[in-house]
């Protein structure tokens, strides 16, 4: 599993920051967060493909993170026969695309299913991708802003060979299947239980995409022992002011949120235009007082995950 | 005068080249002709600003033509009081921009008034900006597409100082109000018509975009006697072909048709995203050989463009 960030800017597109996104590459298949106007220009930066793309997850309906996403459907439909695309957000996406593809007449050569947060009847998982969960929570943002935890699927815990040989149980295909959660029988008739041969499971990888946001108790929870957390660090400390009337964090309340929550790795992302890349030092510096373990976000910047244990 | 280009590709935006748009500054305000994903990238790059934008031209509703014209209005709404814009383009236009609006719940901060090409009703003059007129025809192309001359007034005949002095006008003020166009009546009651003193009047400037098309009759015509013109070199030869089954034009058949228009400069854009930089100048060499005064186009690619005489 690997993260690559397409644009780590807030509020508008720059020369020197594409509005924030991220793309999540697993099993030769992907997932992006956002998409803001232009992003498609990151993709092609990095020749990252569009055809396995198969989702994009918007976090609230502002511009800087939504105005590229019919872009992003178009050239994917450049595409020969790429397949169905699932688009994930608030209440309005669907709206907003269905109407630019009538009002421009384009069709699209792929069926779109869209999953809509219904706040009248709230989930936590919003949609399930190769054995993960993908969890959503409303933030705290001046329009209505989610969050969200992707989460790998516990596996199975690691296999005792000791304990296998103990038990008598022939090297082979029951191994396998005792591995995969079932039970099996030997020769002589003894039934073996998994848990006669596997540790404690193990839990799987966990990505979190939050921003736009003040700090708030979803926050903390979708970042909860998380490997990796892409959330604002939009302003320093001396803008916290503002931060707090655009409903939006300082780099330092994000690495506090982080570290209460113990998260491994911070990204910074949605950085202000106002900064310029001399700035970020100061922005890492803020956050790292708080959180050691924290990079601010650059565009096509690869973050590999790497199973936890 | 001066036009600036924001992109010159064809399609979709690349890294190499954002979709065709064209700035033409004149007495401090501008008018923007096209707006495909990311163009504010390029106003932002070459630091044109945006506040004194009075216009956006769209030649049609296809995307790379128009899907970043929101971006546009939400980048100029960042200024204070940037006063009333004019979205002029094919039917359609306005309510792609209307619900962009509401679909984002974006409130811009100056009106915009529409004008939409009524097929059932054409007019030659679109709108009229600082003594220019803006004229409008469709074009051939796979959907419904405008393109544009920009004609200035024509301006009063040169003021003939000898045939003044005969006449026994007085210099100072009765020249300014001949040359203006207004009759004077000198001290003895002798009555001057202008015509007396001025030259043939002069012709203004003229200023063309049109793209997408096959050549065509309508595109000659907008191109007649031309300053300037920037017109589509999406295909070499090589590719005349497509370029008749998608309803566009090579470089060389726009030159040609540039050449029949006593053109005065021809700069091609819309060009493919399949050439590379080296490739222009094919595009370049096929075009020279039906007219010389011939320039690929690249972004923020500046043209003066001096009164004729």
């Amino acid at each position: 599993m690997e993260c690559v960030i397409l644009g780590a800017g807030g509020m508008m597109p720059m020369p020197l920051r594409l509005t924030t996104s991220v793309l999540i590459k697993h099993n030769g298949r992907m997932l992006i967060f956002d998409a803001g106007e232009g992003i498609q220009l990151a993709l092609k930066k990095g020749a990252l493909g569009i055809r396995t793309l198969d989702a994009v997850a918007i976090s609230h309906l502002h511009a800087d993170h939504v105005l590229g996403l019919p872009g992003i459907l178009m050239f994917r439909a450049q595409c020969d026969d790429p397949g169905p695309l699932t688009i994930i957000g608030p209440k309005g996406v669907a709206r907003f695309i269905q109407h630019t593809l009538q009002d421009l007449r384009y069709r699209l050569n792929f069926d779109i299913t869209y999953v809509e947060y219904d706040k009248k009847n709230p989930t936590d998982v919003a949609w399930r991708w190769q054995g993960h969960a993908l969890h959503w929570a409303p933030l705290k943002h001046s329009t209505f802003c989610l969050g969200y935890r992707l989460e790998e699927a516990t596996r199975p815990g690691r296999f005792d060979l000791d304990a296998a040989r103990q038990l008598g149980i022939p090297p082979g295909p029951l191994y396998g299947q005792l591995q995969s959660g079932c039970a099996v029988t030997l020769a002589d008739g003894t039934e073996i239980q998994p848990a006669q041969v596997l540790g404690p499971s193990r839990r799987g990888r966990v990505v979190v995409f939050a921003t736009d946001t003040r700090p708030c108790p979803a926050l903390e929870q979708l970042m909860r022992g998380a490997d990796l957390a892409f959330a604002e660090g939009m302003f320093t400390q001396a803008h916290q002011t503002e931060a707090i009337e655009k409903q939006h964090s300082t780099a330092a309340e994000t690495a506090q949120q982080a570290a209460r929550a113990g998260v491994h790795r911070l990204v910074l992302v949605h950085i202000s235009p106002r900064y310029g890349y001399e700035d970020e030092a100061t922005l890492k510096a803020e956050a790292a007082a708080h959180f050691a373990n924290v990079t601010v976000g650059r565009a096509l910047a690869t973050f590999a995950v790497p199973l936890p244990d």
